[in-house]
């Protein structure tokens, strides 16, 4: 799914036109990712897309083709990996809509999935693109959990558009890293964590 | 690829025969992970493998049938997670040797992947089995590092099973969960860590 990006910015190596680039969140998130780990600031990865196999074929010696295969709804979210010793679990979404994303966008089981992960203390959350703005926002897990929650009772089956920019934090685009959503987990997730389980078996 | 298991164990509840079940060690993995998720104990995936699609077709509305796909080589390990604010990743070997593992088994990019993580403060290692001796180790990343470092520079091309008894850790199979992996990290692994970067910044 190709996303209509706005024109390039100009750096003073490159210009970087989005809509020619073809790029996608997904891969402006792969970008980032392989930033992180070429200059050994994180180890975080896609998980591939989970595929059932039926039938394999063998054309050649030790060369299997694959003729009949079907996708498979992942169980998790896509990306994870470790930041200076955090575990880090999320997911990307992204909404033409100027007003909300929709809840269904986001997976019961990506929810469970990601509550587990912060009650063992990992840091989750999500990557949300507003194509109408042109925005990004990282949204804590917890935000998302009291909208889930809200939505199980009866209540609004999305998050507005007005909840990213109360609780959750911008993340700016740029050339290199093009999302750098760690500077959000530095500045306001680390700060505000409690103490793990780690520290004090070390102590 | 199936593994010959020896006659199966009883329990109070139900006589455990592997060879009957045709488990693998890899399955016998995912039935730990899945213990320890629904006994809220950790949050361990195995990764998707990794393919390649290069043709699909629709043989229904929203149906999406792969006709034509292949494997790629995994760029990580199998395994992670979480485990007490901890990030886990691992990868799961067997041999039918007597006497050692070659290291021609464990990619070189799963060496590197594996020393990224325990740079990061990660718990990284691999879990082995000796089908000769129906055995199972846990060999700790920096084990496996000394091995691989020796064989780059023209010593042995392989890690001994000596080396296992001496530097590893035995995880004895059991009913439920089958390989209890996490008890080792829990008696030998985490007292032995280091203070994490999270803990001072928390201070």
């Amino acid at each position: 799914m190709a996303v209509n990006y706005p024109t390039g910015k100009k750096t003073a190596q490159k210009t970087v036109n989005r809509a020619n680039l073809g790029m996608t969140l997904e891969s402006d998130i792969e970008l980032t990712n392989q930033y992180y780990l070429e200059k050994n600031i994180a180890v975080i990865y896609k998980k591939p897309t989970p595929v059932q196999v039926v039938s394999v074929s063998y054309p050649a010696r030790n060369k299997a083709k694959i003729v009949e295969a079907y996708y498979k709804t992942p169980s998790t979210t896509d990306f994870n990996g470790i930041y200076k010793g955090y575990y880090i679990d999320f997911d990307a979404k992204e909404t033409k809509s100027k007003t909300s994303i929709p809840l269904k966008n986001i997976h019961a089981h990506q929810i469970e999935h990601l509550k587990r992960i912060t009650d063992q203390g990992g840091i989750g959350f999500l990557i949300v693109y507003f194509q109408s703005y042109d925005e990004y926002y990282y949204l804590p897990f917890d935000v998302l959990y009291d909208h889930y929650l809200e939505s199980l009772k009866g209540g609004r089956q999305s998050i507005p558009y007005t909840a990213f920019q109360d609780e959750g934090y911008p993340i700016k685009f740029g050339f290199n890293p093009r999302l750098d959503y760690l500077r959000v987990i530095d500045t306001f997730v680390i700060p505000g964590l409690k103490q793990s389980h780690y520290c004090f078996t070390n102590k």
